[in-house]
């Protein structure tokens, strides 16, 4: 490899790292937008905790459990040592086949790994104790996130037994998802969500603000999922990013267009996590997908976003924005997509790729309840009535985010 | 070309692709920030719309329309056939003098595509009818939009008659704005805006997000006008941005100071008008102006957006966001600029750079005012008067951007 | 250097200019939301304006005093004549080395140029006049920053001395910083901050928005600190962008952690604020730190925002959104720590280091003190007493941010 294609290819990945931060804005705007003003402190204070978190836990012990290297010491973990070090064994300038430097490696894994912890701060938003969120953070992002990343990307048994998953769909959204559920379900539902009258409807404070969100993400995948292919290479890249904003588009519309039937009105909201169902469903096959294909998968997980939520209404599971459906659904559905659409489609790729998402959902649902029911049993998980009552902002925070402005709190 | 150049090229387009994405961000924020809260789900809902639009008719037949290639048929029109697909003709990995990918190019112009029809979103708000601007934008974008580009960028007449329009004010800003200024006029002005009494002043809600707004425009334009390179050359691209940028801040100082002498107050709302002025100025001839006429050209187009804004309040054409004044004035100016300013200008390409203003012109207030008739005699352009003074979230949305702020709505 | 190495150096420096361009939007938004509503459109107006009369007074004199080139004519000041002109001693097309493109240098340093008024203007909020600032700019940005940069990064008798600051802690923040001390000093503080009483809290109208913009600062300095390096060079590229954003999570728990023993709460102003001083304070000594050296380098600036934020209170130097704290006293401690952190750690290095920031100070005191104490004689530095009740944005705008919400002035 020449210096200038490595160059090049080193400078993408700088580019995507900083595309991939960018979108923890657009989760922080997206989850604060669509929650109650008087929780809008603690949603950000969690989201901002969520990145340091991240890149620190990554720094200390998440980079060497999810690439242990020669380190390697079977199919399901490694460990390569505390810290953040240059390995002896000649990496100290180049990487991944000598395409771009260890440190461009290592910021781009980091910027990736508070994702999954932030997908769970979006449904467990408006109840949850701050300590025991940022506990939870810190364990799930250090060590369960690296754990299932190794089985894929670190060189794992998943890895092994040929399933596939480009970008993330199940790797970081439903590692995210599934343990948003645990936590959904060990917490209960907002006080006044689900009522002997039926389902309450708890809007969002500020729409303008989810929606820069929705558009920040979408700004972003194309880091998450371009970066994803780990260099430059023209003809891999343009195509990734063509596919993930076709199937933003086709899940927007997919969304809009069930929802305008389902409900008889343009929802915004729906639309919004139309799109985002969209992206999180192309990311597993974002590089094997033709324009077809990625506006069919996209449109149906803009169709899943829509009976997804509903579906969680139903069973009581309370997720303030939806990200269960956006995250993990669309996650599952975008993993199995790829025995159905796209280059690798095959009955035997179906069953590999059920089997990651198996195999995925086990171990989250089993790690997250673990660290969940500890934390529940001894700090706690949820806030008092008062507290969730008058806001988290008033007591965890002593803030309000909009002090000057009158608001009807419910 | 070489392997590291070529990926380059095509990094730079895939960035300026991400940018100009992001400016929908910026068309939606502006447009949301200067009009009324009560409006503000409808433009964030038609403006993410638009984006699904753009892409997908681009997918489906704008490209082809608008970059015949070897299925050109004359220099008006031309069609390679519905749908994305690489042509057999050996584009298969390269494109554009091999400089970047056929993705790269799909995605770059199906981006640019969105932006005429939001430019008439800004214009006729807080009354059109969803399903009219739905409708008028499918057609205007998947049609005329590609048609008239054609004309320069894919090998038209235009192009063949001299005609010099670098990154679209004439072929995109002012497609957009001949388009508003019909749909204006059909329309009527809102509730309020004309009486007896005079001009009504109907201030926007959120000016921190219009302000928002501007500044991602101006970081968009970076891939608006750098993209135009339509290569990462670096003398050509540098200089690009350098002329952007000066044009930008011209046309802020222009708007600030003639807003100033005009209305003794230093009107923000002026101000970040005459930036955007000054950079769709500049669009035109990016390429081909010194450091000097750059300033010119953006100052002038400052101080254009203040009188124009004036005179359509005379004319009683209300545009809520200064649409047509933006957009379409200062496309014009930009436009005929490279007459006057810059490596081209001479008497001769003066005239070619009016004749392709006129051209447009007519075929752009014909093709929006068809579609536009239609849709009035059919389903209607405007909605009912108690939708209007309800604000069209509650009526068309069932939703509400800010539901718990107590808001004085007018 | 190839053809292609140069496209990619030149494609970075392109990318790190728009960054560092959304930075200003980043700054517009913190200010604003850690400010009453009432001030909103002065703040806006503000920050708008430095971005242009940076650009522009870059353009005419600025970048010809910092970078004097073969004109230069000692070791404190030079002048390479007014206007932006490509020096015909061969530097038609490449520039730095033959890294990029002499149009690249000039705008990326030309943006690096309005942030020191922007600093200055966080300060000097709710309270300052807006012609008294604009003026004050001009001469600040045009002149007295351009003369410090030169002597460092233009080739004077800072860099001779040995003195270090890779990407402008001391020459960029601190240069703000000592100005928004002069500025604060002669002005005096906002009515109802300091009273018979204590100390008043005058908390910001709208966190989120103060939130977005530390997110964006942080995105933006990417291109701060990762254009610095002055190529896409990939080992100093990339372990730059690990080391300023290690040391903004280092910086933000530092802040969070000290914030929280200092004032048992979980402030989220504060962990933003450390952010901010996590990133100003590795900015000098972002190429030459490891992992651990930046984490420590952060948290410790983390901790001092925290400490300075309650001293400059305590000298009732009323700072409304911390731009002192954060700016000036962590510029001085990333300055300083080249010497004790990091590849040149030594105890010369460290007296190195206090030199340069003895010499800055002492320049940028006087200087200042002089633009505004003219201007004090002059024009007057303060609004009147009803304007700064009613708010600046009545008196100085005739404008409203939020002319539909009711809001609780104080």
């Amino acid at each position: 490899m020449n210096e200038a294609l490595f160059t090049t290819n080193n400078l993408w990945m700088m580019i995507c790292i900083a595309l991939v931060f960018i979108m923890h804005l657009g989760f922080s705007l997206l989850e604060i937008g669509l929650t109650r003003s008087k929780n809008t402190i603690n949603i950000l204070f969690k989201n901002v905790m969520v990145i340091i978190i991240g890149l620190l836990s990554y720094t200390f012990i998440g980079f060497s459990l999810m690439y242990p290297g020669e380190y390697f010491s079977g199919m399901f973990a490694g460990f390569a040592g505390f810290g953040v070090n240059i390995p002896e064994n000649g990496l100290t300038a180049e990487y991944y086949n000598g395409q771009y430097t260890y440190w461009t490696e290592f910021l781009f894994q980091a910027m990736f790994a508070a994702t999954a912890a932030t997908i769970v701060s979006g449904a467990v938003a408006e109840r949850m104790k701050l300590s025991a969120f940022i506990i939870f953070s810190i364990v799930y992002v250090g060590v369960v996130y690296p754990l299932v990343g190794m089985w894929k990307w670190g060189g794992g048994f998943l890895e092994a037994l040929g399933f596939y998953d480009f970008a993330g769909s199940t790797i970081v959204h439903s590692v995210g998802g599934w343990a948003a559920v645990v936590a959904v379900w060990l917490l209960g539902a907002r006080i006044g969500k689900f009522t002997k009258k039926g389902i309450g409807v708890i809007p969002g404070h500020n729409v303008p603000l989810a929606t820069a969100g929705v558009f920040l993400l979408w700004f972003g995948w194309f880091g998450f999922n371009g970066g994803s292919v780990l260099s430059a290479n023209p003809g891999a890249t343009s195509l990734t990013l063509v596919t993930t904003c076709l199937a933003a588009a086709g899940g927007g519309l997919g969304a809009a267009i069930i929802g305008l039937i389902k409900y008889k009105e343009n929802d915004l909201s729906m639309l919004l996590n139309g799109i985002l169902g969209g992206l999180v469903g192309v990311t597993a096959g974002a590089d094997v997908m033709s324009v077809t294909d990625a506006i069919c998968v996209g449109f149906i997980a803009g169709g899943i976003v829509v009976f997804a939520i509903s579906l969680f209404d139903k069973l009581k599971l309370d997720d303030p924005v939806g990200a269960i459906s956006v995250h993990l659904c669309c996650g599952i559905w975008g993993t199995l997509a790829v025995g159905i659409f796209g280059e690798l489609a095959s009955l035997s790729q179906f069953f590999n790729q059920l089997l990651g998402v198996g195999c995925v959902a086990v171990f989250c649902l089993i790690t997250s309840f673990i660290i969940l029911i500890l934390l529940k049993k001894t700090i706690g998980l949820r806030v008092s009535r008062a507290e969730e009552v008058d806001g988290l902002d008033a007591h965890e925070h002593g803030m309000s985010a909009y002090p000057y402005f009158r608001i009807n709190d419910i």
